[in-house]
């Protein structure tokens, strides 16, 4: 934090809203806290946030555990820097450490750009936030957008369930992969053509890369397709040398025009909102149940549900009308 | 199928679940894609089918990818039909192949119980089930307990958050382990101690197996326990030599005498009661909120959204007061 900063006032939700639309970096970890802790008064501040939102561009990367993900998220991070953008970098890992995916670099990443203001980074865990990790996750994204960040790089390890909801949240998603990830059959078969932008091909020095980018280059070349059609450009990298990397950053420029000439991007928002919305009202169901099952006719139905004296349909229906 | 049953009348619910209690292997397939595809009769039937569940037994098995997991499962059911039970094999993926999870031993799996109707084996995929995949495994199992199958084992690859809504449902978890996995900080960190009621570290033939048995054991002699704590016993197996699967068996059935002795079992199932009410009435928001935006204000609702004059919390209150 910069030394003219004024220590904000913090309680007020107006001023931190405020201190953090400044730059104050206080601020910001504050309200990221507060979205993490799902707060009480969380509806309020978000929903103010909102009007300031809408400028940032947000990056999904994924991929298998190992493909060097954190290393290109880095490289990424880095060319932006140069041209000037302020970048914010949300690493989720809502997977177990037995899929591999561990998002252990982020320490000695962080490293990397410490003192640079332009840079913030934060690592969302798993554990407590049951179901709930991809709408916190969206209301980081928000808040980081909010804060003035040029582009929000999100990063998750995997393609899970949850992974899959957390990259909708990106207008550009690029999917690395590394030559030992498998075959193309295993990234269609993983949905990753669904949701692919851009494909990087990670540690390129590695035998079995060129046939891993012919192979992808044959699926895309594949798809049913006319001129709003966006076909996904297949890259080779290798991250730790910091190879192939503008290359990259060119064809996500070239997607963000894309969406943007075609109309795209507005459908995404429109998709992004009907989620959203239905993510406000899941999270207060789940409250609302919980309570009403905590009442002494909640525990009576649940008494009646184990003697099978009712079903969870007809239960559903009388707790939905108390 | 047996020659002796007479083709039922599929169409009328009622009847199918008839065919289905007496044993119908038809039926019981026609009920199970109705769950699989969300049949708009489901309520109805699933309604219908509880008051003929709370009987089976129902066994969770995790694991990392490799473990044996499945050679696990097929070596326990082996053992439950010597024992003259009704066996239901249920392996849900639903991680990508990217985490290495894959139900490829079904096929496989299967034909060594080929002509046993006292067996039945169903694969539930990934794709196409947006978060609705814990709440079709439940139906299944409850579809499955409806059938009259004694034990019903559900496998599960990994531990992320899809994994772990569906192990709820289980009454006792065997967490399926190789040396390899990692060591017990691992365990730990997956969250695997608080889910698991029985260890096995299957290919036992491997160095590194005692050392993480011991570790396990340690860890477990570290929990804080009364007369009423479950201490998980740690089993050293090799599925594929059926070493070790009788002992499992045991601590298994030493477990399901617990649950019942402690009380534990109806505390499970009021837990998973109201899991029950709150999926069912998630799936109905999550319909009432796609059709809201489907409507002329609606689509009102999106624009205004899109050019933040108005935000989610908002919108959430106009479409719940529809």
């Amino acid at each position: 934090m910069s030394q003219e900063q004024n220590p904000p006032n913090l309680k007020d939700p107006k001023k931190l809203v405020e201190a953090m639309r400044a730059g104050n970096r206080m601020a910001l970890a504050r309200l990221i806290s507060k979205v993490e802790n799902r707060d009480a008064d969380l509806a309020k501040l978000i929903a103010d946030l909102y009007a300031h939102t809408g400028q940032a561009q947000v990056w999904g990367i994924t991929g298998p555990p190992g493909a060097g993900k954190s290393t290109l998220v880095d490289r990424l991070a880095a060319q932006l820097r140069k041209a000037g953008k302020r970048v914010a970098i949300v690493a989720v890992d809502p997977s177990s450490p037995f899929t591999g995916g561990a998002i252990l670099g982020d320490r000695i990443r962080m490293q990397s750009h410490t003192g640079d203001e332009g840079v913030y980074i934060r690592s969302l865990g798993t554990r407590g936030k049951h179901g709930g990790l991809s709408h916190a996750t969206k209301e980081v994204v928000l808040v980081l957008d909010a804060a003035k960040f040029d582009v929000i790089l999100v990063e998750t390890a995997g393609v899970g369930q949850t992974e899959l909801d957390i990259l909708k949240l990106a207008q550009t998603v690029i999917v690395v992969l590394v030559p030992e990830s498998g075959d193309s059959i295993q990234v269609m078969k993983a949905g990753l053509m669904e949701i692919a932008d851009v494909f990087a091909v990670n540690k390129s020095d590695r035998p079995e890369a060129d046939k891993m980018v012919r192979e992808l280059t044959t699926m895309v070349g594949m798809i049913d397709h006319d001129e709003k059609t966006w076909l996904m450009p297949v890259h080779k990298t290798e991250a730790v040398r910091d190879v192939g990397v503008s290359e990259l950053m060119e064809s996500i420029r070239k997607h963000q025009d894309h969406l943007t000439v075609t109309g795209k991007r507005t459908e995404k928002a429109r998709r992004f909102f009907k989620n959203e919305v239905l993510d406000i009202l899941t999270e207060k169901l789940s409250q609302t149940v919980n309570s009403a099952f905590e009442t002494s006719s909640g525990q009576e139905l649940l008494s009646q549900l184990i003697e099978r004296k009712t079903d969870p349909y007809e239960a559903a229906k009388i707790i939905s009308h108390q």
